[in-house]
């Protein structure tokens, strides 16, 4: 595997992305994972992996430690649901530098007040003291543009809740390209249903700090294990009691995770009228969902007898996408001029012959 | 000359600079030029072209074209007045991306409300309409703290009215430290008078914008043609009328320029008598001005007899200051812990050839 020129792609530019938090579970399947191996065809598709906005939050050198694993775990559940690494291009934030040299850019070009009044930002001052807002966190948007920009993107997948955050990155495009004539693409949010898994305990979340999830690299005996402990109607203590569906999480994973719909439809008829007991419910569910992570399994199996692998491919793609960067980046300094101040230093500089170099080194 | 190696050099680091305003006046010298070219033995002074700056109110493709003369006339301006490039060492600000990166680190350890604090920004805030505050004018203080501590500066020449900018950057030093390990000098502020030097025209300053100042690359005629035409005070229409020296800017300028005080004392007994005419005493003031000037016309003349040469130390002080500069990140990313992970993950890889190459290619 090596870093590809991605310049001669002519897909559309997809960006999308986590923070690096480590082994993922059904919870992310269901709300982006399918997804985007479903999108990975259509659109060159760029995976950030956002450390750097890991910082705006998480910024112990602990958790910033930590996270080496929490990447090649992230990365590797990845390709076992479905991203081929040869189609999209898994990257490190933090290893592209340029990103931070376009966030400073782009701070210019966004005021203070439209970034108060993001939603998701209104929503961490109620919940935080506002005093504690770090400066970082009130520019969140602006870095995010940052990554979507530095790539050129053309199509960010987003939930309704952070269609806000698309919009400040399209504003930004916009204000560049009239500052310094067309330069960027203005992207388009590509808002679509993302599903929210309920945990096994029946919270609201499936969420790997609430202990309530089914991991994709959990084993078919592990994955056995927890659905027999999920929760279920806590009324029906014997089979010949009739159960409720709303609120089963068990029967939402049967929604989500059965392709047997006759099945399906079988066990909630006979769990409503008292005629099935929790224990096959919960093995046909086990069933069904280790139906779906064995093909998961056998990818990871396959990428395990290649240690570093995974590693190498984070390795490619960061190289591949900061070559992307740093044309962004080079581009950007033409529009604005500062590319031209500092050619026209070199040229006019004494020593003509290691100037543009000291200067250009970049 | 070439890139010197500053890491040998002992002496405490001081940095200040200015954004690329263009041709310096009689204003900056008394300001903070003459202070600069006192301090730059003491200190291994760093002088930044501060275009990054620029960019948070003027933004425009044609501001930064014309920044490329700006930077050079105020360089050679610099040079002309005493600044030794020798001894201290001026480096173009956007020429340097790293400290975009580090402007990013440090976005994360300052407040919000922190910021909006500032008595410069409120000012600000008060003339200019609040809505419209770029969200990189309120960093300003943060991007200013990357300009310091990129080259750990340790002594920061201000004004009263700055001394909060400073305050906010040995915060930033001292939060860094406290989450990531001792790595910052805690700068200290050197707060001096910031004499402000009233413009020809008996202005509150001397401004190339107001079209009220002497250059210090005015020539002799030029000098006795704008002082000549000086304001004074205009009750005396004819030499036996006695004068003012209250907000009489030629007497100011006696003040500051004339090391004869003998004669600046005799001037003025004669003034406020009516003993003396305008003309004398604007004459004798063209000749203490251009007597200030000569020592720098002649640098000047000595450094244009080798065209390229004022680039040439920008563009050497700027490879100069970008080592200094890349040693204070990959510190700053060891501290963090960001280093170890990129490591990390080029050590685990399946090519390790190629694959430190990959992520360490900054």
């Amino acid at each position: 595997m090596n870093p590809r020129d991605d310049t001669t792609d002519a897909r559309p530019v997809l960006l999308t992305g986590d923070r690096p938090t480590g082994r993922l579970h059904l919870g992310h399947y269901v709300g982006t994972l399918k997804n985007r191996v479903a999108m990975q065809q259509e659109f060159r598709t760029y995976l950030i992996i956002a450390d750097l906005h890991m910082l705006t939050t998480r910024n112990s050198r602990d958790d910033v430690l930590a996270s080496e694993q929490h990447i090649v775990d992230m990365v590797l559940d990845s390709i076992a649901a479905g991203i081929d690494p040869a189609q999209a291009t898994f990257y490190l934030q933090s290893a592209i530098p340029e990103v931070c040299e376009i966030n400073t850019y782009f701070q210019n070009l966004v005021t203070v007040p439209r970034l108060e009044r993001m939603p998701s930002l209104k929503d961490m001052a109620r919940d935080a003291n506002k005093e504690e807002m770090p400066y970082g966190l009130l520019g969140y948007p602006v870095l995010q543009a940052a990554d979507i920009l530095c790539v050129r993107g053309n199509v960010v997948p987003v939930g309704k809740d952070n269609l806000a955050h698309v919009e400040v990155t399209r504003e930004i495009a916009r204000r560049f390209n009239h500052l310094y004539g067309d330069f960027f693409p203005v992207p388009e949010a590509l808002v679509g249903e993302v599903p929210t898994l309920v945990g096994l305990d029946g919270g609201a979340k499936m969420s790997k700090s609430l202990d309530n999830a089914i991991f994709l690299s959990d084993d078919e005996a592990t994955v056995r294990k927890k659905v027999r402990s999920m929760y279920t109607d806590p009324a029906r203590t014997r089979p010949d009691i009739p159960g409720r569906l709303e609120g089963n999480p068990v029967f939402s994973y049967h929604d989500a995770f059965n392709p047997d719909r006759a099945e399906v439809d079988d066990l909630k008829a006979r769990y409503v009228t008292g005629r099935v007991g929790d224990v096959e419910v919960k093995d046909k569910l086990a069933v069904a969902v280790n139906a779906l992570l064995e093909p998961m399994r056998a990818r990871r199996r396959a990428f395990a007898e290649q240690p570093g692998l995974v590693e190498q491919v984070i390795i490619d793609g960061t190289a591949t996408v900061r070559a992307v960067v740093q044309d962004t980046v080079g581009g950007m300094r033409r529009a604005m001029g500062l590319a031209q101040v500092a050619d026209g230093l070199a040229r006019r500089a004494r020593f003509r012959h290691d100037t543009k170099q000291a200067l250009e080194a970049r």
